[in-house]
């Protein structure tokens, strides 16, 4: 503990922003529905979908010293990803920090603990992906880690990876594999292009997929 | 399990829609206080209040296969109501899906597991009330049965039973109570009118109600 | 318990009045990170930020009858601050009890329980902070206690006390602290405006609050 | 609400004796994986391994009156199960009810809500599956029924259906199913047995069970 | 914060361990149904049952400091009770302060928070009732305070309060109602035993307590 | 997907068996306090305390077809530890595998979600940490992988990396590192073994760690 690591690689810009508009559920598939966060990670308002590089934290439970450490580190187009070293439900960031984070080009937080101050967070469009909102305040008495490997609501992330966040979630995209992922991200919702229409004019899932003999060999009746 | 039943009684559509109108909270009162589904069923947007015939569905966890087989079975004005066969918090329903639902006339979907694409459904309007958002996929390789007597959320549901859901949660009215349900559902609401009007001109309960001898003779004291 | 305290002391209205201007997380610093209520406690709407006197309920679980009895003792301004007696969801109040509060001046409803008809509350802007929204009906059988010192979702809370609710939680400040919190709320407040222009323009957290010296001795490491 | 149905069949002894022999996961397996109550019902103490006729009760929370009700209806082998209808942790059931139903050949209890005197509980040999242990007291005011169709811990279960219950938690068979079950399950554990020594001579599952053809099938690779 | 209370009141001894002897479900009702600490505080070994005189703990999470501030205002007969002011799972509490303590007659803890090294402490015969059982170590940075009002799982509690703690949970009684509490608790035990014996005998609660008319005058019927 | 690496590196066999007698507790503070799985992972029975390698496997949810491949992968010494693809509490793993697995010398099992059959792998003294008890049964359909990274109720855990498990739950150590923590640990037992018996002697934390002059400058007060 106590190390910040400074110069973190980042995937290529056009590709994080292909992902962010591909959107969770899609990225999540693409890549073999392997990277999702925790369920229980909720973003603090409806709408928002992002996709930037990991700037990640590792913090001591209630102390949040290390999200001033880790904002000098924020480079345009970042997000920042905190996971508590034990479980933590505290407010570790409000309007105070989105502002210092928003001036360094971050495009939101992603923190396995609480958050504060969410009316003003909203109101500044700074979006965040929580376990909790919870005003309770924080110390500044303990070191932590800045761009160094860490566990997020149970998804394994490094500094430099590529995080898509939205209304369904959060998912984390190993940088290497982002050109890969969005290329099948894209390929998928082509696919799914057709079938929406074909489904929206009523045509069975059942048909399109060509179900019906598969689930008849596995043994489906019906009565 | 692997079984589909097909032909099921739904209950009169002048009564399913007076059950909407009634709401939740009412429903349940007018039927004694019984049929909620569990406090943890939300709605993934608030503002909607729908009722339909349930068409049933019971999946193993993570597989979402039945959905495709269930839709067939949709007829104008029903509900998709699923419940895992072991807990399971995946997203087995996303856009396509509504899409497909949708084009066969379903209201809503109630799932005691997780759903994805939640923006999209917002804006389709396609209500759904579950047990979380996540955008974790499901495969396609073990049956589960349709129309088959299920448990969602605590509650005991019968294909064909009329599904009530808004912002308060989810009830299931038994279909062949449904009319009588409606009848005391009706005849609560005009009760509660005169009552609310007496009470926002500053009448207390405690004298609408009579209570002030009763809490005396039970003991309570002021002081 | 069956015992309704009639006189309560309040606080100053224009000290609770400046301590709702406050908000929940300044409130919380200000008074040195005390008097929170448990991070499950969520507003029913987004937007709502209210402080007023408490006045407390003691209710047994699934019974809601205290609440008729305490609005007799709500004072313009006032808050209704619920505790069941053992853990319980149900959905003690609903929108009959919020025209009655409301015709009695009442600016909210804080309870460690469940709340129902939030469609109604919604538009009638009467803010509830619960730990579930839940139809579930309740009887009138038991005798609870209204303005005696309770435990509200693992705050302790007497009568008068100043309840704070926003989009951030809820937060209690001691009925006798109230005018001292609120003179270091608004001093917090102060402090911060010069310091969102800084971070605002792109200055440092680490150089405003002079922390890379400290951060040095304690051992953290650059790489 | 407020039923008691008095004259209950029961599957044959011996068969559900049989059953209680097999255990809760061999059970479960022999009758096609349903029937399990929720993973968070638990014995008080380990090692007990019972079956019996389910009396079924379905109280208010945090009232235990039909708790006396309910004992009047046992018979020598039954087993109380008890569902709240709302959710609720309160210790209905203690160590006087114990001694009232072992006095009725009561061979435990299964709730889906609390119990307490667990200690003399356990030197009365008494067994327990429940969501909690707590000491909240009850009371005694408002009627539920006996031997009505529950849903306790999201099973649906009938008066005079067989109940298993052991280390692994609870199991329901419908009291037609029983028989049948029985044999499934006897004809399981046969089949164990041989397989059972050839493990643990070293032999493998992937043999055993001739999987590596299809596992390679399936596209499974080995580095 | 930062506060250590040092002479503080204590109930008589004897009071102290009758209350012990007669346990915590009799001391709660005996007490009016009041001061049960919430349901997830759990013994770490099965059998203990104590009482003693709260010394009062309001930790940081994840700071242990104050432990050791405290053990040096232990007296024999004490327990210690710690409450963390916000919500955490950490161990803060091991083998090295579980012996200081029993050096200073400390007769157990109660914490809303996790323990460790729980084998050590249980052949060393030191009870604990905890939240969680975790490893997780914690450090010695921030003041908390001793002997002051806490919330702690839900009750409120002071120092020299009377704490009961066995396999059925833990119990705070306040210290001036600490007698009068037992003199309560040891009636309701005489009155038990009789009731128990019939009960033993066969007799039935409907009977002994007299609650057939009552329950037909509620519209109980049988079928 | 559907991989197995076969020939994993391990750690030196003493060095393992030295981080087992060390315990969790112990090992966890001597790497600077990381490494533990979630307090949720609780043993099914009390006392074991064991350390191995890991031999790691990701599982679809409710599929256990993994366990059979993982089992050839064990040598003598192994843990096996399941994590599985989205959350389940299903029981993937009974006494048929355990006697399989005992029988390639594997000394426990660590999974992130049910178990079942726990009297008899209670009786055969295999030992299992596990976040529930559930008899829920699975499927074999879906191929996962064997001894790749994966991250089990928090930690990322890598094959060949030691797993350290007693009734405090359970830590991981990297496999590179195990050597260095094991000094570490022991140095730790060393140096606990003096303040013991000082403690047990009835001096004071405070005064062995030399604290009271530290507290004074940060302003505790005694009253």
């Amino acid at each position: 503990m106590g190390k910040v690591v400074q110069n973190i690689a980042r995937a290529d810009p056009a590709v994080i922003d292909g992902l962010a508009a591909a959107g969770v559920a899609t990225v999540h598939e693409a890549q073999g529905r392997i990277g999702l966060l925790a369920h229980f990670m909720r973003p603090i308002y409806p709408g928002a979908r992002i996709a930037g590089s990991a700037v990640t934290i590792s913090s001591p439970p209630g102390d949040n010293w290390m999200l001033h450490v880790a904002i000098e580190q924020l480079k345009d187009g970042d997000i920042l990803v905190l996971a508590p070293t034990s479980p933590c439900f505290d407010g570790y960031f409000g309007d105070l920090l989105a502002t210092s984070a928003m001036a360094r080009g971050c495009r939101g937080l992603v923190i396995d603990a609480g958050v504060r101050d969410v009316r003003d967070l909203t109101q500044m469009g700074f979006p965040v992906w929580s376990k909790a909102v919870f005003a309770q305040g924080t110390i500044k008495a303990t070191l932590g880690s800045v761009n160094v490997p860490i566990v997020c609501a149970g998804a394994a992330i490094e500094a430099g990876d590529v995080i898509v966040a939205d209304d369904d979630g959060v998912c984390v995209v190993k940088r290497a594999d982002a050109a890969a992922v969005l290329e099948k991200a894209q390929a998928r919702e082509a696919a799914e292009e057709g079938k929406r229409k074909r489904l929206a004019a009523g045509e069975l899932g059942l048909d399109i997929y060509d179900m019906r003999g598969k689930l008849a060999a596995m043994g489906l009746t019906y009565e």
